[in-house]
């Protein structure tokens, strides 16, 4: 059983995207990402504020964007269209939850989608479902989600086999479930998106050769949902009274998996890096 | 076993959307599809005038602009343009395929979201995407594409049950297969995507409460694919010696099955009359 360290993969990978940041400056190309934050919520703030310090770490410029609670949908989007026109600004992130009563799709919907570092507007997610392969997903340089990304390249890095498998998603959200599903079938699994209104959810999670679980129920998947010899990847991220767990009860499990993300340390780190990957991706799209 | 008669359906469906259209115009609005055909491939000539016949029949204007074969992507593009600000026109249709060397993509993506009568805008494809319910949908007025918004009115007024049960989708086109996968999981199917590169694809099938079929290959789903008491949707439309057939073995499966569209008479029928739905559906959004 081999537990796939998300942790050093994306150390590893920080370390690649370092020399393409160094790569692009010499070719004129400053990548950079301009955060927005609406209001003081304190966890929005870490978030931000890591973020940030992942630019510095890169070499990747950042432009911090502070707004107060009290910016309405105007502020906001009038905001982001000052950055969709700044050329200095490549991607731009709009950390959410927007405050309570601010209405979220159009602010989203309001940045260039060129510019999407966070993979989120409808017109890139569409761009993901129309595309044929992996290989077109590339090669057009599509923004996707930061959290699917990471679990592709968690798989990616890990040697586990997608094509031809049978991967199946429990959860299906617009951040991880749904979109991870179109990556998977981009790289041509035969994949299932299970949920809550599933019928026999252990019988259908048995059939996985690769299964993504994505639900946010503490410990919910147990070695009776596990197929033996199975790659699991864990994206739950539960707080519990033992700190941070995930979906998967990894102990019920690790012993019939040939390979399993922990949390934390599995998907968590890498979906601060694929941000970092989706804003040199947009520097290098828009060339500048 | 019954036959699901999709000419019936489709005429059941016009009868109402003459009404609704009979509404707008009470309300002053006239909705009004503009076609373009560029070029003079026959079989696209057959499809525009069949969709003006369908315009004429239910009270719709519609508005034909033939382009010559050698215009180009900027002439295709600013024909769009004058038509995306036109008043009168709430739907525009780009008749694919567009000659060889032609960016189709870059002439549905110069559509106004708004008027994609087709549904085929990666925008309105990423809506449908990020939409959490059939609910959401039909509040949002998403413009979905036409034949998988055929497959689920024909499963709805069938009466098949779709919440919970297990649909698997054989195909990922982005006009079928990918569409209609996100439609059965917004009604709360677990959802399968099955393809080429999917492995002992008849032990898939055989767990589909609701089978559809859009591969494109003759007669290929048989009895072998099919679990007893299932609803079959044949979406195949393929020209044979013994002309249209479907990608279901009819005579096969027949005995199997609780449902099952035939071919030609049942997806077909559908895509054309949901084409005018879509249409009545952009002109109420845009409400003028």
């Amino acid at each position: 059983m081999k537990i796939i360290d998300g942790k050093s993969i994306s150390q590893e990978l920080r370390r690649e995207l370092k020399k393409e940041v160094e790569d692009l400056k010499k070719q004129g190309i400053e990548p950079g990402l301009a955060t927005i934050l609406v209001g003081d919520d304190p966890a929005s703030q870490v978030y931000v504020k890591s973020k940030i310090k992942d630019c510095a770490e890169l070499g990747i410029n950042s432009f911090h964007n502070p707004l107060p609670a009290s910016a309405g949908e105007k502020d906001i989007i009038s905001l982001i269209e000052k950055l969709n026109s700044d050329g200095k600004v490549h991607g731009i992130l709009l950390q959410l939850p927007l405050p309570k009563g601010t209405p979220q799709d159009r602010c989203l919907e309001s940045i260039n989608p060129e510019k999407d570092a966070d993979g989120l507007h409808p017109f890139n997610l569409g761009k993901l479902a129309i595309a044929k392969s992996w290989a077109e997903i590339e090669e057009q340089r599509l923004l996707a989600p930061c959290t699917p990304l990471g679990v592709m390249e968690l798989l990616e890095r890990s040697g586990v086999e997608i094509s031809g498998k049978n991967a199946v998603v429990v959860g299906r959200s617009n951040l991880v479930g749904k979109p991870v599903a179109l990556l998977l079938l981009s790289k041509n699994a035969t994949v299932t998106m299970a949920h809550s209104r599933t019928k026999d959810l252990q019988e259908v999670c048995r059939k996985a050769d690769i299964l993504i679980a994505a639900i946010g129920k503490e410990r919910f998947i147990t070695k009776d949902f596990i197929k033996p010899g199975s790659a699991v990847i864990d994206v739950g991220i539960n707080r519990s009274e033992k700190g941070l767990v995930g979906d998967v009860d990894f102990d019920s499990v690790k012993d019939f998996v040939s390979a399993i993300t922990p949390v934390p340390g599995g998907v968590g780190p890498m979906t601060r890096t694929m941000l970092m990957k989706n804003t040199i991706l947009a520097a290098r799209k828009q060339g500048k």
